[in-house]
């Protein structure tokens, strides 16, 4: 994809990080990297930096054996003198992360030293003959495959800056096309899932789970099983007439192993394993057809939407966004576009979200086979409940122009009860779909008959905004430092304003992206920018005070640890006719995760059996039937608080530099967790 | 102080509102307005529109009265005619008040009419003399008093637009003298409050309750009984040896007659009552002379400050602010000023409290004997409660480098006592009083017997620090709009800091200054600006939302429903070494109270008695204690919700104009009220 030895320099050398052994390059390299080595005279070296640190512990943490290896290249300074100082670096770098990451870099160092080999430049490759293949025809809506061609792929290949202005006078508005990271098909994964279905319950939980949508379920109709021949499949439980299997996308797959982990398998025996990339590329043809198997009515009629199996027989309207493999907040709203995405709105704070959300040039929010995906959009740090809000208001005031029309077009005969079933089911998600589907054919099929000016003109009016028909799902989109902090101010005045919109907070519990400030949603004890000592002051109670207005909606989630719980919890804030709050546990990799941020979902299960998060959700609608709003969704913690909070350098490098404070502070975080606990078991009791 | 016959036309029309006869009007007016009349023969009318409005029930309000005497000297239109258009627009203006308020204004429309006088100009006033009288020389501080003579006494009397740009060049950095208000004596009542010392009880609430500060006790020490000939006493209940009085500023005096209205008086009589102010302006020798009594120790020893009665023998740094007659703000930051002026930094919020606090050219807060008194800034409506956490930063910053100071000084054995003393009551409010005075001579002393250079470097930097060493006392003042609104964000943000500051919310339930605007602090039900049609959503839980982190103080004060209660919880707020937040129930014109503002104390009872709002106080060190922190201080309410909302004109107006909605919303807002009722007692029962 990149031209990576055109900038090589006459005599230079050049250190190339692959798993491929000297005699397999003749085969991989490109021709014109071929050529630039021989003819350049480079030093070529590679290094196998990936197996290293795999086998070291470091997982996918390549950047100490390379750096070792480019010392040792580079010989700039000796060998000895380099080791002892990137040692030193090492240890001021990572100590913080315990000794045993210390160590593990330490190795690194070694290793990569001994690890470069040097590789013989054939003859051959000063002539090396570029291979003449047919460029790709994309497919796709024409709007995008343009996009692509004419701005994505120059950009990606990094040659945006030779872009005339006049390529982007079509997107003079602002706005770019959905669907678009689909195509960057980036294949930066070592390992990716491989599907056994031996071991498989087909429970879905891996999709559900997936960051990065790109492990999917397909419920296949017998009928078609031939068209794809040599994909692996199963009969499929509970459905006569279908198979069903798990398909990959291989290209887009980041690695994580976070399907994995969540695997329940059978007997012990997991039906997801991660093997090596280049052994699945065959898979992704078999992921690349499940599109054409999602959504469909007869298997959602069986597996329903709102449940986590039926979910994922939904197409992700979020797919393949580059955020850090195995994020914690992805899943959540991926999950959101598979149960509202098609009628849905999206107001995106600053943060994370939105950097995964919407990275120029490509944007991983899509569309369905209809065409229907999140509208999308990016405001600022601090304004982003009022965005939303706003684009509430638009929508309501534009809907009520039209359900002044519609009843004004009920008067007559022939759409007197398509306009009273829609006019009754227009605030309805669901059932407004099949009105407004009939409502609008109604029109259509009376506009041709009447002849009434007046009559025409209406019809004209109310097919000119058939696109808001449906009730919209109103979301608004934000992690802690916005919620919580920047931005809750907003936040506040809209969950006061009693209007329907919908808000989820990506808790982190810190500022992620802008590299882990604290927030007021960091809790006592936790390590952060601004929070050196650990954090001082307890975590704010967001969930509370939208609480305490009576007629907001509001839960607190996490989807490990109980992927039902988050999936019900979504489904009642949207529909909720006012304000709804969720607020999501999302591990991050700024907490430092021991065991590595493809496990996130595990953790977010220990953080809820240790009581340091509860999932809760009130519903003002009970509180109006007489019954308790409350419900604690969690169970009493049966796990230690200070041993959970030590899986994660976030708190355990506290104990490193502060020992006595780190006393202090966890004693009290342990205290204030039990104290929470309490509260809302009282809650709940009342 | 105005030139008001300046501008009349030759043959103009003047009328002038005044109580006086025309037989009088030749002793009272200046000679230059008797020169204007009589040279430029203008047609010369008198009409006593501040008796007519009174005798009408209209109290203070004369413009209609006036309006109706302009319409029939002014001629412009047939007198019925302009009778007629003068009644439907009081009608249009009024009717939202009640029947009773648009009849009254009926009858001063027709009483306006008939009342204004013609005054025959005599000869002599051609010629009329200026007396000579020789200018009273100002006394006070010399900033003060060049401040005044140069800025404010030329801005009030209009000539503003005359001064030089240079004569501001001493005000450039934007500060301004404290207590310039104080000069500018507007004699503005009508009546004002006469005392009566046989139906005394000395129990201080009039000075308590007066938003201007123009009523106060004195403590004489009967030694100085002579010097005050014709002054009002009583021999002082509980201290042997002093006089007690209660003095009056005739000329600050807004005529509200809140502290008539609070006076419980002896038998059913009461102590003060309202009398033409006229007849009072001897009095304002006897007010004069109280600064020089106030503050006095052994007054204090007595009735302590941090007492209802105690707190007003101490001088209130906050004096005759240009509120509304009667508002319900003042008393509490006036109040504050007693407790902590002398020590105290106010970061005050745009808002009623913001002009009221600081209206150029002229400010309220002042100093006391010492020079101490409130320093006091306004920067945002929407940054207020950062700006006050900036000034504490700022404070404690410097502290901390006084602390470092001392320490090294305390390694002396001369200063060793003192600085211990010191270090250890540097942050007690009281406590840090006498330790600083001591410290400080012991410096000054040590300073002259000590040789070593770095020792008396050390005394020199101590002692530029000599503002510093008493402990002070941070406050942050803003309105609901403010509080609950526009400055929310960074009020939970400070909060949430867990620094040291205290926030006192004046709760008007409305934006006040800008004209009555809807505020999520206004109830259900009450009509505001953007709320028309009544409040749909219910107040928000603002001191639930601060009790949410548990390490913030908070109380619920109302003043006139709990004296006692509203000392005690600023008492206590202010004394916590960490945020606090003191909500203060504040009735304003906004209201409408039908009764008038000068009831205010009576309705914040009223509202208490009804359950509309509640008292209460809740203290981390309780909890710290083991204890429960909440107290609910308010008694279970006894009176009729409805019926207490009905009293005021934001509430009963809604019936008028929406019925059926008033019904729905009364009666939510009363179950709400109930169930906030209910929350409260069982907090405090836990």
């Amino acid at each position: 994809m990149y031209d990576i030895t055109g900038d090589i320099k006459e005599n230079g050398t050049f250190l190339l990080n692959c798993q491929w052994k000297p005699e397999e390059l003749d085969k991989i390299l490109p021709a014109k990297a071929k050529r630039d080595l021989a003819n350049k005279h480079v030093n070529f070296y590679i290094v196998d930096a990936i197996s290293i640190a795999k086998s070291l512990g470091l997982g996918g943490r390549t950047n100490t054996v390379l750096q070792s290896a480019f010392f040792k290249l580079a010989n700039i300074i000796p060998a000895d003198e380099a080791s002892e100082y990137m040692k030193k670096a090492a240890y001021k770098s990572f100590i913080k992360k315990g000794q045993a990451v210390v160590d593990m870099n330490y190795a690194a160092i070694d290793a990569g030293a001994d690890a470069v080999v040097k590789v013989k430049i054939p003859a051959a490759w000063k002539k090396a003959e570029d291979k003449k293949t047919k460029a790709k025809a994309l497919k796709g809506r024409k709007e995008v495959v343009d996009f692509v061609k004419d701005i994505l792929e120059p950009v990606v290949a990094q040659k945006g800056d030779l872009l005339p202005v006049s390529t982007f006078l079509d997107r003079a508005d602002g706005t770019s096309p959905q669907g678009t990271a689909a195509y960057e098909k980036r294949g930066v994964a070592v390992d990716v899932p491989c599907w056994n279905p031996e071991n498989c319950i087909q429970c879905n939980f891996c999709s559900l789970v997936c960051p990065h949508a790109t492990i999917r379920p397909v419920a296949l109709p017998e009928s078609d099983e031939e068209k794809v021949k040599g994909m692996k499949l199963l009969p499929m439980t509970g459905l006569a007439g279908y198979k069903f299997g798990v398909t990959v996308s291989v290209l887009d797959c980041l690695g994580c192993g976070s399907c994995v982990q969540v695997c329940p398998g059978k007997k012990g025996e997991k039906a997801l394993s991660m093997v090596p990339a280049a052994t699945q590329q065959k898979e992704q043809q078999y992921f690349d057809i499940s599109y054409k198997y999602a959504d469909n009515p007869e298997v959602l009629a069986k597996f329903k939407p709102e449940t986590v199996k039926g979910s994922q027989f939904k197409q992700p309207l979020l797919e393949f966004s580059g955020a850090c493999a195995g994020c914690g907040e992805t899943p959540y709203a991926k999950l959101i576009t598979q149960l509202f995405g098609d009628r849905m709105f999206i107001a995106n704070a600053t943060g994370c979200s939105s950097i995964w959300g919407g990275s120029a040039p490509s944007t991983p929010y899509t569309v369905n086979k209809e065409g229907k995906g999140p509208a999308w959009a990016n405001s600022l740090f601090e304004d982003n409940a009022e965005y939303g809000l706003g684009m509430a208001t638009a929508v309501n005031q534009r809907r009520a122009k039209l359900v002044e029309i519609i009843t004004k077009l009920a008067e007559n005969e022939s759409l007197a009860a398509p306009a009273k079933e829609w006019l009754d089911a227009k605030d309805d998600g669901k059932a407004s779909v099949p009105a407004s589907e009939k409502l609008i054919a109604a029109i259509k099929a009376a506009a041709k008959g009447n002849k009434s000016r007046e009559f025409a003109s209406l019809c004209k009016q109310a097919l000119a905004m058939e696109d808001l028909f449906i009730k919209k799902s109103m979301w608004i989109f934000g992690g802690d430092g916005w919620a919580y902090d920047i931005g809750f101010g907003g936040l506040d005045h809209v969950l006061a304003s009693g209007e329907d919109v919908n808000i989820f907070v990506f808790d982190t519990e810190v500022y992620s992206n802008t590299g882990g400030q604290a927030s007021k949603s960091t809790p006592t004890g936790s390590v952060a920018q601004f929070a050196a000592a650990g954090k001082a002051t307890k975590k704010k109670d967001l969930a509370g005070i939208a609480m305490s207005y009576g007629y907001v909606y509001v839960a607190q989630v996490a989807m490990g640890a109980d992927y039902n719980q988050c999936v019900k919890a979504i489904s009642e804030a949207e529909s909720y006719h006012g304000p709804s709050l969720v607020i999501g546990y999302a591990p991050c990799i700024n907490h430092g995760i021991k065991k590595g941020l493809g496990t996130s979902m595990l953790e977010t299960k220990a953080a809820v059996a240790a009581g340091y998060w509860h999932t809760f959700r009130f519903n003002p609608l009970l509180a109006a039937e007489g019954k308790n709003p409350f419900t604690l969704d969690s169970k009493e913690p049966t796990n230690d608080y200070k041993e959970f909070i030590n899986t994660e350098s976030r708190y355990s490098s506290l104990n490193l530099f502060f020992p006595e404070r780190a006393k202090v502070l966890f004693d009290r975080a342990e205290q204030e967790a039990k104290e929470k606990y309490l509260k809302l078991k009282k809650l709940a009791d009342q």
